[in-house]
């Protein structure tokens, strides 16, 4: 077992990373009252509920299992969380346990953050996209009709528990668009790392333990270092949206249904690569080795047909990162280095747009 | 006009208190960002949204109007403000106002942490309980059909603005419901307060400007002291719930319709009164000089009729002061000092609830 530290002051937290650790981690000393609930949702249910709330045998342990989906990340379904933990009559000393992927994650530290104003929490995340990215960092939130997490709090977590093994029934989809973020930490901070990840692609793509492992290791670090330093977005922390706010876009414009978040972010980078190279802020070769390497993980490389430069633009309105009017985006400046800006080109945006819209 | 600062590190603010400020003070320059929307009722609109908003004719000004109640404080009304934040594209740096009462403070301040993961917010109260207790301090939440504040959060307005000729055209039982709130400032941790506020009280019925302001100074100053030593309640902020616990469990059981809030606490603090006197912790001529004043307020000092010791017990197990299971109090140990505790004879409860239930 590795062991992080996220450094945030009086809400520090550990994040556990290890082959076996959902029957060998001792959770339950970790628990500060006598009651949990599991939140999880209908596809892991059956895969890993039990094994965890065995460890809970000594407590009042409730479960709640969800449907299964970003559609489902709503004020509705929050609601049915609250309503479970109310008619169990969990109190102000309830810790909720985010058993799934970003999903779950999201909702339960939401949910978390609101319930008697503010309950413990600990994310058991299941796929890689959870593991290596929105486990980590304290961001929750429910999506908006309108837009994206558009509604949530910044809510650290009091533990992340990561079990590698969990990984082994992740669909292969699922696990290529955790991939997505593992390469971002390379692009926008890591430039050995994105040259790891090239060289050890082989390795990752056949689901070798001790680079997957590694992979996750080094992501985390990466975004432990990065929220430390911002914990809630005031500046650098921008930079882990590499891609986000043009997969946002495609999110909203496909209704959440057609992408998975990852494969949306692995479009938006190329995106914001091919922009950042019109602007000639990198070579213009980045963009293909960077679409080849996401095609050896069946990654969608495209903008879904029928969207359009306006419908983007018009999406984009909406980012959280839309400050007085003004659209910044996170862009690199160099293999490695990434900036959040609203200084730049509007041609080289409006030309990327078009490129990848086929006008 | 006067002035409070309220000492939480980074998250300092001050209330202004002062007669016709909501004409004087120039709240425009208090906005970071170019958007705002002020939230307001339809009893509050036609009074003062009109002179409210002329002060942001630079900027975009969006009002959002709700139905005035307490039953109109949950997660669907809150939906209402994300919806309109939204449609009006309402960015991250955009400033809610709440202009009304504890009911909009509340919710417009919960929206206000939740959107885009937090906004600024200003409280401009227009009611006095909402002058005296709920725009200051932070606490923000909506209710769940079985609990009242049970899905909130702790976040705090940037500014607060208390013009006491709001008070002008407050109905005597909302002003008589809010002078039960200043009371308790007295009763828990200010014995000058308190006599003053017996000396006073013909002044204060006759709404005599100066004596209100000067309760409203004194009760503001009080809760910032409690909230700057205390912001999340882990403590003695805990102090402020005198007769709160009790109050709920009325609230809820008349469907928050037929009491208004500050009723519900007249009631449960003569009730913690009874029960502090029942443990011999003060005298037991404080009941009945308590009721006494609070009477000639015409606030309520009895019980609704049908609520049995069951229901309120059943109802209170559902506090969020209630700790693995223990239902902790805010109990008197003396006249002017109140305490938090599980520490009390359960037998003195059963009398208390006996006593004011006729059984």
């Amino acid at each position: 077992m590795r062991t992080l530290q996220v450094a945030l002051a009086e809400r520090s937290y550990p994040i556990h990373i290890g082959e076996g650790l959902l029957d060998t981690f001792p959770l339950a000393e970790q628990i500060r009252g006598n009651q949990v609930m599991i939140i999880t949702n209908e596809t892991i249910a059956p895969l890993y509920l039990d094994k965890l709330a065995k460890q809970f045998a000594d407590v009042q342990c409730d479960t709640l299992i969800l449907p299964d989906g970003e559609k489902f990340k709503t004020l509705d379904t929050l609601e049915t969380i609250f309503d479970a933990l109310m008619s169990k009559r969990h109190s102000r000393t309830t810790t909720l346990i985010a058993l799934g992927g970003g999903v779950v994650g999201d909702m339960v530290g939401f949910a978390a953050a609101c319930y008697q104003r503010g309950v413990d929490f600990i994310q058991v995340p299941t796929t890689l996209l959870a593991q290596v990215d929105s486990s980590v960092g304290g961001k929750t939130a429910v999506n908006h009709p309108r837009g994206k997490n558009m509604i949530g709090a910044f809510y650290q977590p009091r533990l992340v528990l990561i079990d590698t093994l969990v990984l082994e029934t992740l669909p292969a989809r699922e696990l290529a668009a955790g991939y997505a973020e593992v390469v971002k930490y390379g692009l926008i901070r890591d430039l050995p790392f994105y040259r790891w990840l090239e060289t050890n692609n082989e390795k990752l793509l056949s689901r070798e333990s001790d680079a997957i492992a590694e992979a996750i290791y080094r992501s985390c670090e990466n975004k432990a270092q990065v929220v430390a330093d911002d914990e809630t977005e005031q500046g650098n922390r921008a930079l882990l949206n590499l891609g986000h706010t043009f997969g946002h876009a495609i999110e909203t414009a496909t209704g959440y249904t057609s992408m998975l978040h990852g494969e949306a972010v692995a479009v938006g980078m190329i995106m914001a690569v091919r922009m950042s190279s019109e602007l000639g802020w990198v070579e213009a070769g980045l963009e293909a080795d960077l679409t080849a390497l996401l095609a050896t993980w069946e990654l969608p490389v495209v903008v879904p047909a029928g969207m359009t430069p306006e419908q983007f633009l018009d999406l984009m309105a909406m980012d959280k990162k839309v400050h007085n009017g003004q659209l910044r985006l996170v862009l690199l400046k160099a293999l490695g280095e990434a900036v959040v800006t609203a200084d730049y080109d509007k041609a080289a945006l409006e030309s990327t747009l078009e490129a990848f819209c086929g006008v």
